[in-house]
């Protein structure tokens, strides 16, 4: 059990606040356990806590050093299938485009992308050039959510993620599955496939 | 651009270390840049920040609602290898703890853990009893580090974890290596392998 702010602030000579600030910190690290009445704790099994950056794949790719390359594979409109309703609470008979695209670092494949855009929440994705800009990048530009969901996982490459990966079928795959809602009503499901090269880094 | 704090707060009547407070929470979770004296931008590329927490794995399970389980494979001390110093900038001849650990949910195989300890942070890990505590809940409780490193990825399981988590050898695994550091020394380096139905989730 630590002090309170009051005698913190005290024993340290600085305002409340500095101090309400630094345990407000040290809580979200999972250094301490703050709880309204108990008081605050040290943490016995601190649970730590990391930040995952997510910026649009451009940057990631920029970011690691390479010259980003982009290639729309295929784009339809689709009534969304019954997996989609099961991911991400998708409506039925909802309109949905469908977009597969292929993200290039130093002209080597960096990430398969698999989209669903539900065109009930986002129709101007319609009249978008997606051969220039991917969807990625148009929705984060074009489209606030309010909460989304990241999954990560291991998978294995099918038949066409290999090939276009350029990995064996059945080889590792890094996937990142991302959906976002406004509100209750989903926007976009996506999985990106990573080869099994790539790797995925924080610090705590 | 948006307006300056002094003006935020009185278009909306509140004092200004409430602003400022919550373009701090806005700036982390990336929906705005601030620049200390080009002021703050909305962000065009909203880098969304998400939180991965790190619990012990007994917890990790729990919280997914398993019992938990827990057997130590092997224990050998040894000199750290070379593949070892590339990692973790492990000290050349250091005496390093070498644990291979299986956890379980509901007696099913959760996660391979192989685990190497610096004996010279934590020499205390040579008389504590790993098969009754695991490497992973004695470090969390014994030992303090300053910084640590994570790295996710995907793998092929190799003959040994397929074994032990009961897939095919060259079936993907999910992989979560993590290296922390007293200061500039490493205190250990761990690599978790999960098999491929696992999912690790966090919320945008």
């Amino acid at each position: 059990m630590i002090p309170n702010e009051v005698d913190l602030a005290e024993e340290f000579g600085c305002a409340r606040a500095t101090v309400n600030r630094a345990l407000r910190e040290l809580a979200r690290s999972g250094v301490i356990d703050r709880r309204r009445k108990a008081g605050t704790r040290v943490a016995l099994n601190p649970v730590r806590r990391a930040t995952l950056e997510i910026p649009v794949i451009r940057q990631e790719v920029e970011g690691r050093g390479g010259t980003y390359g982009y290639a729309l594979l295929s784009r339809e409109i689709v009534s969304s299938p019954a997996d989609m309703s099961d991911l991400a609470a998708w409506p039925e008979d909802a309109h949905v485009l469908h977009v597969r695209a292929l993200h290039l670092s130093d002209g080597r494949p960096y990430a398969h992308e698999d989209r669903w855009v539900n065109l009930e929440v986002a129709p101007e994705i319609e009249g978008a050039d997606l051969g220039e800009v991917s969807a990625n990048e148009w929705l984060v530009r074009n489209v606030s959510y309010s909460r989304g969901r990241i999954v990560l996982s291991a998978g294995a490459a099918d038949a066409r993620i290999a090939e276009v990966l350029g990995c064996e079928s059945g080889a590792p795959v890094f996937q990142i599955e991302r959906t976002t809602w406004l509100h209750e009503t989903p926007i976009t499901w996506v999985r990106l496939s990573y080869p099994a090269s790539h790797r995925l880094s924080t610090s705590i």
